[in-house]
C-alpha cells in the first residue's frame, strides 16, 4: 500500500490508498512550525494513518508534498512553515523506518489530480494559492525541469506596465491571480480575496480594477500552457478558485474574445480546455502516495 | 544510414548520415511552389543525396522537416510554399519507397541541434525567423503536444498595449522578435528586418523602438520558456539571429536587469542559459536524418 503526505501552510493530511487508489486510512493534523514540529506532524498523521489502514511502516511506500524548493529529500525556503532548510526525507525516514519521495505540493497534487481526473495524456495543473504557479504532467509523468523549477509560470511578465510585485518587477501573472497578489495590489491590512471580490461586487472602480486583472492573469495562464505545451486541458485550484463560477466566467469571456478575434487561438479551444478541480477528496495526499508508489 | 530533408521556404536540403551521425552525401535544389513541385524537388534531393553516399532507398531511414501543421504526415497551411494540403509521406514513399517520417522544420532542427551540440538533458530551440516558435526537447525527446501545436509562444501576449499582429490580437511574441513582426511594426514595403536594424543605428527613433522591443521579446521568449520549462538552455537560431551580437548584448542587459532586481530570477541564471546556435552544418536537416532513425 501507499501512505501519501500533504504537507500544507496549517494541515497536515496523511492517507493511505492501495494498488487501486482506493482510500484505506486517513489522518489529518494541524502543521508544526519550523524543522522539528513539521517533521513531528508528519509522522503522527503517517501513524495515524498507517493504524487507520492496519498497515505496517514496512507495508508501505510514502511520498510527501511540501511547500519550498526540494533537492534529494531535502526542503529549502518553505517560508509558512518557519522553515530555512529541513532534511525531510532524512528526519521522516529515522524515525519511520522508510524513506519517503518528496517533492513539491503542486507537483503532487497535479500527480493527484491527473491521476483521480484518469489523465491519458498530458495536463497543466493551475494552482491559484498564496501563490501561483503550475505542476506539469507530459504522457502521464511529471516534467520538473533541469532544476525543480518547471511550472513557475508566475514569475512571467504580462504587461511591462502591470502592478509591480513583491519581487520589484512589474506585471508578473502572480500578481494578478493569486491570493498574495490581490492582497498587495488592494493593500489594505488584514483583508483577504473575499474583501476585494465582495468590494468589486459593490461596484468599488479600484477593486473592479484588480478583479478584472484576476480573469486576465487565469486567461492568461491557460493561454500560456496551452501555446507553450499544448496539454490536453488545464485544471485549475487552490484556494482562489473558492470564488467560483465568477472566476471562470470571467476568464472565459476573455478567452472567447481572443478567439473571436484568432483562427490560431480560436483552433485550440482554449475556453473548453480550461476546467476547474471539483473533487471532494485530497488530491495532494493522494498524489503523494502515487508519488511514493513510484508514479510521476 | 539516414536521410534527412529539410524543405525550406527557399531551398529542399537533403543529407545522408551514418550511425555514428557523419555525413556521408549531401543535396540542396530550390524548393519546389505547389503540392506537386514540393514533393519532386524532395525527391531529386533525396536521390542526389543517396547517391552521394552511395546508399541504395531500401538502406536508409528517412526524414523529413516542412513548414506548417503535420498531422500523419499529412502538411496542411505550408503558406510559403504554396501547400494548403499535402500527403507528404504518401506522395514521397510511392516514388522513393521507404516512407518518411515527418515533422515541422522546428522540431527537426530543435532535434538536430540538440543531437549536434551534445544534449544530456532538456532543451528549448527558439527559432526567430519569419515568425517565432519553439521546439522543446525534454529528456532527450521532442515534446510535440496534445495536437503537435506545443512550442507556439509566439502566440503569448507579452503587453496588451503592444503593436498588433496579423492575427488582430495585440502584443504578440512574434510581433515583437521575428522577420514578420519587425516588417509589420516597420510598415515599410519591400524592405528587410536589416533595413530596421541599420535605421535604429541611424538614430531613426521609430526604429529604435522596434529594436528595443526586439531585444525585450527575445529576453521575454527566454524568461518564459525557463520559468515555465527549466530547460537546462535555450539555443537561439533562425534568420534573425544574422543580427548578431547587438541582438544578443541587448537580451542578455534585459535579463541581467531582472536579474538584479528579482531573486527568483538571478537564481535561475537567465542571460547564462540563453545560446546562439553557432554551427556550420546543415542543422534542420541532420535533425530530419535523426527523426528519420527514430530519434525524437
Amino acid at each position: 500500500m501507499h501512505l501519501g503526505i500533504d504537507i500544507g501552510g496549517t494541515k497536515t493530511d496523511a492517507v493511505v490508498v492501495d494498488a487501486d487508489g482506493t482510500l484505506r486510512g486517513r489522518r489529518t493534523l494541524p502543521s508544526g512550525r519550523g524543522a522539528d514540529a513539521v517533521v513531528a506532524a508528519a509522522l503522527d498523521a503517517a501513524w495515524g494513518a498507517s493504524a487507520a489502514a492496519g498497515a505496517a511502516p514496512s507495508d508501505l511506500t510514502v511520498g510527501i508534498g511540501t511547500p519550498g524548493a526540494i533537492c534529494d529529500g531535502v526542503v529549502s525556503h518553505a517560508l509558512n512553515l518557519d522553515v530555512e532548510r529541513l532534511d525531510l526525507a532524512g528526519g521522516f525516514a529515522a524515525a519511520f523506518g522508510v524513506r519517503p519521495a518528496v517533492d513539491n505540493d503542486v507537483n503532487v497534487a497535479a500527480l493527484g489530480a491527473y491521476t483521480l481526473l484518469g489523465g491519458t495524456g498530458s495536463m497543466g495543473y493551475l494552482n491559484l494559492g498564496t501563490g501561483l504557479a503550475a505542476g506539469l504532467v507530459l504522457d502521464g509523468r511529471l516534467w520538473r525541469g533541469a532544476r525543480g523549477a518547471a511550472g513557475e509560470i508566475g514569475q512571467i511578465c504580462i504587461d511591462p506596465n502591470g502592478p509591480v510585485g513583491t519581487d520589484g518587477l512589474p506585471g508578473g501573472l502572480e500578481t494578478y491571480a493569486s491570493g498574495s497578489g490581490l492582497m498587495l495590489q488592494w493593500g489594505v491590512e488584514g483583508s483577504t480575496g473575499a474583501d476585494v471580490v465582495a468590494a468589486a461586487a459593490a461596484g468599488d472602480p479600484r477593486a473592479v480594477e484588480i478583479r478584472d486583472r484576476a480573469f486576465y492573469g487565469l486567461a492568461t495562464a491557460v493561454r500560456i500552457l496551452v501555446v507553450t505545451l499544448d496539454v490536453d486541458e488545464v485544471v485549475v485550484a487552490g484556494g482562489m478558485t473558492k470564488w467560483g463560477d465568477e472566476l471562470f466566467d470571467g476568464a472565459s469571456r476573455i478567452l472567447e474574445g481572443w478567439a473571436a478575434t484568432s483562427p490560431f487561438l480560436r483552433s485550440l479551444n482554449l475556453s473548453s480546455r480550461m476546467r476547474p478541480l471539483n473533487l471532494e477528496v485530497p488530491v495532494a495526499a493522494i498524489g503523494a502516495a502515487m508519488l511514493g508508489g513510484g508514479r510521476g
